[in-house]
């Protein structure tokens, strides 16, 4: 008999050899028709995998990101099942899960390939699918699976075993399909019951452009139909507030070829848009204590040799930047945090003036390869709105406390209702790679511990994912269209102010050494900004909007009328544009509704007789006449109530 | 006869041969006695240089700046005249005038030199001045000269005469005294009145670090001695408002030699002076119809190539920046222009759309000789209150007009009341080096006059001054102790439209191109913020000081009372500190006067049982008594009154 423990604590004894599988079973059987795959200690494995020994096991289902890897793995073998049914001689690359789905890379030799032929492949994989057909493990030793592959023609497959060690190698086998592959995989196709083709694209064989480019068929697939189809509608959505599509249209941002890609410029909209998030940071960063200062974007090179930025970015990043005068040389700042140190570092410290909050919106350049640039996600430069507090170890819970503080507000007032937060704690089985001593360590995750909980934040906690300088909280928000994005993150560091060996003196007139805290709220503000973006498809809360109201003259003979009403809102601070045009009401607020702006006015003969205003709201429709007072405090009442 | 025309046009015969100061002694005695030199069309000469032609002629005095020049210069040899006495043996290398006097550089050998020996070289060149001597011009061969100086054992006078051209060489003489030297120099010493050696500096000849390093002392004369009195207050309170002694007792700015010389670090206090000072002007820019953009700190090479600016700064400054793909590099922006031009070309334009303004608190680097590099005024990164406005031709006048609205409102608002303009216009004379047409650049040049015209500038216009892309106009500011500064200028642009092959569509649906104006009220936020330092010694007008008021607590009992004022001031916007320290409240008031606080206010157990609040004002003193919402509507009224 071995002993089985659960997730949930609960130890079970059962024979030796049970599969995972019949473990599910019973339990129950749902359970069983539900599991894809499970989790050995640290392992993930088939469900058909004996267990030999007491361990700890996870069943994993469609609910488990483990699980779901397991199940998208699957997929891609069936997808390439498929090919080499309908397009034989066609030769596979490598075919794995990704974050949403899977994909395979194929050299489909003379058959041209379009998206004009997934109905027909998908249809296949489903005709596979319906068959319940298994994933068989086999073991085969290197030079038979050479053999096998060399045989198939396939110089791909022949590539990747010789690239691997001596000894057993493992295949798996899906009806006549056999693949070079460690697994595991789900034990047949039932589960697979919902599939779509999305993409084609080009992939060079190993990312290496001097290879042959194979084609990339990315897919994702389901256990429920209705499940794909709320997937594909979140596609669309998703398509429909692509932030670089809504930056075009909205006017927000832009790149130039001659500037440089992945350079983002922010077009007088989004310059507007970008001041007023940084301007409401600043304000709230203040209540709390934070001094803004400006530092420069370059650096001596060896301020990031003594940082360690160097070693990390030196190569791969943007070169440094020589001088007339010989042996000088300044790197183009990647990081704010060593100036901040800088400044730090530049008078004594006693135990008084802390903690010390240094804010700057610091814009850092950092070279990322040119197929990996994306909207503003993908930058090349970008402006963090960082800080970073110098603090005693005793105060870090309470630094924790405020700073959780700062995330939720910018996340209530933003409107991101749905996040989760996790902790990274060290691996306390391997201490020599950590820096700083025990107890500081201990001192700071009890603080974020602490802190997490009176914040009642229930977040995960994850062992051993805590940077060698220090453990760190971060959070994840889920936006409107259920897509997760990571947004602040709050990093305990040790590590800086031992290489700038930064002091302050404590109550007993010794030196000692600060912590330092590393934190964005926004991360950066262009991929806030596209975050925000995608989260709200471009309407934004009313403090933030760009244009809070329009006014809709009906005719040129209100158009005195209408700027003494432009006036008076901007006079009280109110964002207002007016539609001048010689268009039709219907059309006018037609497009005001294209360009989600929140309130339109309209303006006519019996508004100018009464002095009154009538109003539409965007989405919701006619509010009817109020008077422009009115209109005036239901405005700062509703940015009151979203900044609350 | 010869015809002599003056510089108000008036044209008096003369018979040939005459010298200048025979003609200023036939105007008057008075200005025979005042004439330091003359001007002879576009050269200086001196007061006994014959004229053997018609010409035109300007007395210089000591009103001219050529004037101060001749006369410095001639100083400069007065002191190698006294050191040679006082000193035998030490050997000359080079001096000139600069702008404020005079330095010679010069080799003591053994003599061990500092500003103790000033006292007893002044003495001498007194000494020597009150004796009337001439300054004696002599010609002599290139080979005399040479044998003349080896003789003196100077090697550097030796030097210089080897890198002359072959031919005469002017020798002057003072006493015994014999320089080489171009000229012109003042007739004799009678006017050398007054005068005073300020400090000595170690000077490479020749600039060459490899070379001997030779004693510059820099001196200064004057006409009068109540001139040399004034001149010597100033220093005196130059030496108080010097930018980098306040910046660094008011912690507005820092810098690291880690991040880099030249490279300001702007602290807390200072960022927020800046921040506000930015937020002043975008909001002024706003009503002006300015758009704000942000770009990038870096740019494509080729950008700069397409410029010319990496031409111009390519070679001696930041070198360009190369990263991992090979022959991609990137410069580090030393202007915004390209980036804005870019902009501009990024969509098709309407002459309906046209003026463009596109605003960018953008922040350049350009290398700086660490030599050079002086406080903020001089650095190597700096931001620019930078805009473009891109228009048609015809809209040159307007646009110029409301830019000279705005310098003249920023003016006005930091206290800048005593200004000056200058335009600079084409040389008609050398058509040739101009880019552009002459019809356009007559419509700027007409523009700019008659804008400078209607708001009352009474510009100086000075010929050939122009850059060859446009013309110009510059502001001067004297400050509070008398120097000049310049900010603000207003730039015509041809070059750059043309260059980025820029255009808008005109009314007749043809293709034209946009005329850009380049312009920076502050010029820079560094070099902006160090003139205001100098000009107010840090007494900033009312709505731009950090602290506008300070709480004083007679003790701590009233520190509640205390908190519940600086709460109400707050909320009214008005920035507040409380000096919480246990000190007397006199020592408390000479502390925020130090710290030129505008405003102290006094709580103790009268105010707090009365709810009132004692008011003092720095440099006025005591107010009395007033409640609180007097005083915040006082300070209201006052911000109201100076930005109005």
């Amino acid at each position: 008999m071995i002993k089985i423990t659960f997730p949930d604590g609960a130890l079970r004894e059962y024979d030796n050899g049970t599969t995972p599988y019949q473990i599910a079973l019973s339990i129950s059987e749902g359970l069983a028709r539900n599991v894809l795959a499970a989790k050995v200690y640290q392992e993930v494995v088939a469900l058909d995998f004996p267990l030999n020994a007491d361990t700890t096991l996870q069943l994993l289902t469609w609910n488990d990101t483990e699980g779901k890897a397991v199940y998208w793995h699957s997929s891609a073998h069936l997808l390439a099942a498929a090919v080499e049914q309908l397009y034989p001689g066609a030769k596979f690359g490598i075919g794995p899960d990704i974050e949403n789905g899977f994909y395979y890379d194929i050299d489909f030799m003379d058959y041209p390939i379009s998206s004009d032929d997934f109905p027909k492949i998908e249809e296949k994989m489903l005709e596979i699918a319906c068959k319940r057909q298994k994933f068989e493990r086999k073991e085969i030793s290197k030079n038979d699976a050479r053999t096998l592959f060399v045989k198939k023609n396939n110089e791909y497959k022949v590539e990747l075993i010789e690239n691997l060690e001596e000894g057993t190698i493992t295949l798996y086998q899906l009806g006549s399909f056999i693949d070079l592959c460690r697994g595991p995989h789900l034990f047949d196709t039932a589960n697979i019951k919902a599939l779509k083709l999305l993409n084609t694209a080009g992939a060079y064989w190993r990312g290496d452009q001097n290879r042959k480019q194979l084609t990339r068929i990315y897919g994702i697939s389901f256990p429920k139909k209705n499940e794909l189809d709320e997937y594909l509608l979140m596609l669309e959505e998703a398509k429909k507030r692509d932030h670089r599509k809504l930056g075009k249209e909205l006017e927000l941002f832009t790149f130039s070829q001659a500037v440089g890609a992945g350079l983002p410029i922010w077009l007088p909209k989004g310059t507007e848009l970008r001041e007023r998030l940084e301007q409401f940071l600043k304000k709230v960063q203040k209540k709390y204590g934070y001094q803004q200062i400006i530092c420069p974007h370059i650096g001596n090179v060896d301020l990031y040799k003594t940082s360690g930025h160097y070693e990390k970015y030196g190569a791969d990043s943007f070169r440094p930047i020589t001088t007339p005068q010989e042996g000088e040389a300044f790197f183009l700042k990647p990081m704010n945090c060593p100036h901040h140190c800088e400044v730090y570092a530049m008078k004594p410290h006693s135990y008084r003036e802390l903690p010390l909050r240094y804010a700057e919106f610091g814009t850092v350049y950092r070279y990322e390869q040119s197929g990996e640039l994306h909207g503003l996600t993908r930058v090349r430069g970008f402006t963090q709105d960082d800080a970073h507090i110098f603090c005693t170890p005793d105060q870090l819970k309470e630094e924790f406390i405020k700073v959780i503080d700062i995330i939720l507000y910018i996340f209530k007032v933003l409107k991101f209702d749905n996040y989760t937060a996790q902790i990274s704690l060290h691996d306390p089985e391997d201490n020599t790679k950590y820096i700083g001593t025990k107890e500081n360590w201990n001192k700071a995750e009890r603080a974020i511990i602490e802190a997490a909980q009176e914040k009642g934040l229930q977040p995960i906690t994850e062992i051993g994912e805590a940077a060698f300088y220090g453990p760190k909280l971060d959070f994840m928000v889920k936006d409107a269209i259920g897509r997760k994005w990571q947004l602040g993150t709050v990093q305990v560091d040790y590590n800086l102010p031992e290489r700038f060996e930064l002091e302050y003196i404590d109550a007993n007139q010794q030196k000692q050494r600060p912590v330092m805290i590393h934190r964005a709220p926004f991360g950066s503000m262009e991929r806030f900004v596209a975050v925000l973006l995608e989260h709200t498809a471009g309407n934004f809360p009313l403090w933030l909007t760009p244009c809070q109201a329009i006014i809709l003259p009906i005719s040129e003979k209100y158009l005195d009328y209408t700027y003494e009403i432009k006036n008076k809102l901007e006079e009280q601070n109110i964002r207002t544009l007016v539609d001048e045009r010689n268009e039709k009401t219907g059309k006018k607020i037609r497009d005001a509704e294209m360009m989600k702006i929140p309130f339109m006015i309209i303006v006519g003969e019996k508004e100018e007789m009464e002095s009154t205003i009538s109003v539409r709201q965007h989405k919701v429709g006619d509010l009817g006449s109020m008077n422009p007072d009115g209109f005036v405090n239901m405005i700062h009442e509703k940015i009151i109530d979203e900044l609350a």
